[in-house]
């Protein structure tokens, strides 16, 4: 893999006060033909189930070579490391905190890098913005071309992070609301495939759906459906409504999928 | 006209979730070379009306060969087409579902293809993110050269759209709040080229402004204005402050214009 | 110094409805190599201080060559001028407002020109958007290798605007909040430098911080400490929550540092 000269934004930095512009003004200073795509810099504040999730389904779209930087870091300033990762086809500029959970559940070949050669730094490290200091340093080097074996030493003992994962049983899967989108679509942590095509129902709070639909619009106007969603995940949606608001919906809600009997649907 | 690169987005996707960033990604993939430009992903909710005058306002600005990624899509996953369209001085990506509006009142020799060849679709195609799966591709292979022609048939019926015109009589106009900017400005559906230079006064809900004025701070301190905005559309301000909150008023609320009398101003 | 095609945004607009995009398209129809960052649009409205302030501790990391485009000007369609700026290593567009402040106080050998050349603005130039006709298109041309003279006079009598400067005393620097960020840190307008390592206490309204700390965590959890920020200016943070609402503190409140006797700390 050669790096293609994009990287990506995902942080918790949001877009009023300028930090990603500042990391943005870095990169180009080490890699002037960087090639910067914001992913989203509005990861709820310190949150990184929601970055963690935000991120799983969105990065497989971006090009081979692409570095991923990603930054939601509550823990800046404490001894929590910065990692480099490499995968077949990506890079992730990152704190080791779980923000890359997913990742490390489902990439294999992933090399890890305790990212410690302040050579790829800027010459002075604050306390508080090592997305200025430390993180956009490197991924510029790396989107540049830099070998990932440059930045430190090899890891193996990453932080998985707080992150739950469904519990998987005969009869039900058992899971939580791991994202609420913009539209109010509350998506989960349970892929589409550990359901398949079986006949099930879903609880949510103290709301029934009786079934899996195809599309936003298969359920009764202004109720909520159950969808395999564009990311791949279960899914609760109201029509051109916000499901959220619906069901009075939180972040780490539970969601029981209950399977029908043994057979197929 | 040969496409520049440039691809536009204008959605009500909001930069919290990804997508645009998601789509963004998809394009990179496609075509490497691909500049990337919001104009607004922050279009109201499925609301095609104000996305339309966004649009219309805004796509002129940019150079010849640019392709216009558009999509307010309430009806994403039902049977509404998807199209490309082109113009004597860009490319338009879009649902067919009124978001093309003005522009297919103001351009003339307007080629409008239904985009149904699934060869420039991801090969997976989701029920719910036709913008990632459909939309997105097809903005990128034209950006790089392929002809408009390939990606469908030609059809002729496109959809206008819920979007109201104004009411042009002898000794008045009536129309409606199309837009509200960010600074409470209340933009309004009537262009300034219907009123030229007559004399007129403009009502408002109950409120009655005399004439209309120049520039922002022509009027009396706090109170609001009547221009034509840098849209081109008739504007109802306050300066340094939200006519909006001042009047209280919302999209799609009346506006007439009085004409007095007969006589140039 | 020659221009390296890179161009960035710190604006009042927001990014609903459009208008910095507008701007990019201008840009682009004139230089179509321009590289185009936003640093903040999200500059509160009309906000000249806090624009000012957030513009100041961002400039500096972008390369050499970058033109900052900077534009929150409630007095458009006044009479203020127009100028473009061009200090050892960057370029400045902008109102003369007072919105460049901390660079006419930090910055030396600047050139300042107002800019009068009607051959290097939109055609038509509207009273209420001179970011879209006059600022985007001198930013345009000076990125591409316009050499900033022609865009009109010299003049040395710049708009410093009402922007309060720290009172320095032997035992004591009285200060404001500048600027608050995302997370609710409230950034001041003094200068760590200025407080040295000295000891000392912080008084913001009725609370006391009995002194400067290195990190966001050294505090009692959940109790406002006093840092150097990364901005270089002193800020007061609770770490992973807001010291805006824990404090209830508003942009302009008073800060002051009292010196603990004459040693060093």
């Amino acid at each position: 893999m050669k790096p293609n000269g994009i990287i990506t934004f995902t942080t918790d930095f949001g877009d009023t006060d300028g930090y990603v512009g500042i990391m943005k003004g870095v990169i180009l200073s080490i890699n002037p033909d960087a090639r910067l795509v914001d992913i989203s810099n509005q990861v709820p504040g310190h949150d990184i189930g929601a970055g963690a999730f935000l991120l799983n389904y969105s990065y497989r779209y971006f090009p081979v070579g692409t570095v991923h930087l990603v930054i939601v870091d509550p823990g800046v300033g404490s001894t929590r490391r910065a990692i480099a990762v490499e995968t077949d086809n990506y890079y992730f500029i990152a704190p080791d905190n779980g923000i890359l959970h997913y990742l490390f559940q489902t990439e294999k070949d992933v090399k890890v890098i305790d990212i410690q050669n302040r050579n790829y730094a800027l010459e002075k490290i604050s306390r508080t913005f090592h997305g200025r200091d430390i993180f956009a340093p490197a991924a510029a080097h790396l989107s540049r071309g830099l070998p990932i074996d440059e930045l430190g030493p090899h890891i193996t003992d990453v932080e998985h992070g707080k992150i739950t994962s469904p519990e998987i049983d005969a009869d039900k899967i058992t899971g939580e609301i791991a994202y609420i989108d913009r539209f109010g679509n509350l998506i989960c942590n349970i892929p589409g495939f550990v359901i398949g095509n079986r006949s099930c129902s879903i609880q949510i709070l103290d709301f029934q759906i009786g079934k899996l639909s195809d599309s936003y619009s298969a359920g009764d106007p202004g109720m909520p459906v159950a969808i395999i969603g564009s990311s791949g995940y279960l899914e609760i949606a109201v029509n051109k409504h916000s499901a959220k608001k619906f069901l009075n919906a939180a972040l780490g809600d539970r969601i029981t999928v209950h399977f029908n009997g043994h057979g197929e649907q």
